[in-house]
């Protein structure tokens, strides 16, 4: 149970953890914070927060579990703003897509890690953004990442662990670094391609007869370049070492496709396709995409050639 | 009205194809040919042929009509084998995601393109093939791209069009270079680039756990690495020359967006980001994306980050 839980920045992330606590009935007081008094109002009226302060540091007075869910560039200012204002016993945790980069804003900010401050990421979102677009079933059956450090507070761990598992989340544990390279790999990387294709074609001179013909194998891929370019300009900052070896690994396999191509290798295309194929049959898609989700447009076609 | 359709390739493209123009009551008899006798007979099962034989000769003899839904590679021998079976009167048009190639196939085969031969490419499909995936309204509401060359007959073409159109397909033509350069921009290349990112992922040793935590955006953008690897082959080996020119553009897209990355140049990332998601949602995620079929699982989870 917590007495009083504060999110700074009551969006999709934010709104969908109170929505979910709440829900659970394991929450007494929720305070929102966030930089637009207009869109704090909206989530008081959703009934998603119960009172509201644009001051990270009046925000944070009394709560017992304080969660971060601003874009990650917020992270570090909201931190200089909320230290010294925390009780004693208050756990602070955050959902940046990135670990590295809020694990040094702490660092710099307290001079270490506070021992109650748990990273955290929960693998979960729509390419919707905003309180009006969070509900509370948003991490059920999701995967949410702690990365706590070798000072990390175990009692604090545990009950950031525990309030994920009461949103119906599976939580797993992982080091920090590997972390961001994990998620560089399965989400930097795709976001980026997505963003660098729509914008490549949208700088082509046919770009509005190009989109015209798209079918909807195009519109699945490129789904995620939908998202909010401010979040995705924080994360691929934040994590741009990660990001930038993805990208490297990603031009070598780009240019053997090319150079495969070219030479009309028929048999080594296929292999490679055949091996793409078989891996994401094999792991991603699982039951668990038939149980993904509710009200996203339906597509079923989606690999008109 | 369709006296006699032979349909070469029963399955997702053609399965459809001959269930929508049974269900619009426009054919009388629909002869199957493939080269696998078990699967004609799921065909003749289904009720999607009348009859079937594994020789495409004796497939077409006395059709009015010939559609050619096989893979690219075996469109050549195909029409090598049909030649000199046809009447005299028989439309021959084709599914093949690439024109340049079918009319090149053509020309070899028969020394010119025949004017009754009207190159054709239904912009739809989904990641399952086989007839069992086929089903009769596959093609309402997509977009069907016809290539007629100089020297097609126009009544032919009228009645390549007004099929598509039974099927509520909405056609347009186009220029065979053309329609390959578009392709190659709005299918090929995204194709390739969720092929080379599941490959590239599998092949790094820590593989197992990558895929374990890929959330919905990535299997949104990984879905089209589920279609058949031999259509694929087929298609960047038949359009090899616009797909190497999208691929390179591509490249250049990729290595700008590195360099931007690598100089945590994050004004530039987001200028890059909003145009991309501007595009996209002016142009891909219109009303359309919402009647775009039916019963792949929704997704809502499209941008965990």
């Amino acid at each position: 149970m917590i007495d009083r839980l504060a999110v700074i920045g009551v969006g999709l992330i934010g709104g969908s953890l109170a929505r979910a606590l709440r829900a659970a009935g394991q929450v007494g007081e929720i305070v929102g914070c966030g930089r637009s008094r207009e869109h704090l109002e909206r989530a008081l009226d959703l009934g998603v927060i119960d009172r509201f302060s644009t001051d990270p540091a009046e925000a944070v007075v009394g709560a017992d579990l304080v969660f971060l869910a601003t874009p990650l560039s917020a992270i570090r200012p909201t931190l200089a703003r909320i230290k010294g204002h925390l009780r004693d016993q208050a756990i602070v945790t955050d959902g940046g897509s990135v670990k590295g980069s809020v694990v040094e804003d702490a660092r710099v900010v307290f001079g270490r890690v506070p021992p109650r401050f748990v990273p955290g990421h929960p693998i979960a979102g729509t390419e919707r953004s905003g309180v009006e677009a969070s509900f509370p079933e948003l991490y059920r059956q999701r995967r949410v990442i702690l990365t706590p450090l070798p000072g990390t507070d175990p009692e604090a761990l545990d009950r950031v662990r525990g309030l994920w598992e009461l949103c119906g989340a599976e939580v797993s544990l992982m080091d920090v670094v590997h972390h961001d390279e994990i998620l560089a790999a399965t989400s930097h990387l795709p976001h980026l391609l997505a963003y660098g294709l729509v914008d490549a074609l949208a700088r082509m001179r046919e770009n509005d007869e190009i989109f015209r013909y798209a079918a909807g194998g195009f519109r699945d891929f490129t789904r995620i370049a939908s998202s909010s370019p401010v979040m995705w300009r924080d994360i691929c900052v934040a994590n741009r070492t990660a990001v930038g070896d993805m990208l490297q690994r990603f031009a070598v396999e780009l240019n053997d496709l090319a150079d495969t191509i070219q030479r009309g290798d028929g048999d080594r295309l296929l292999e490679i396709f055949a091996r793409a194929k078989a891996a994401r049959d094999r792991y991603v898609d699982g039951p668990n995409e038939v149980s993904a989700g509710a009200d996203v447009p339906p597509n079923r076609s989606s690999s008109a050639s």
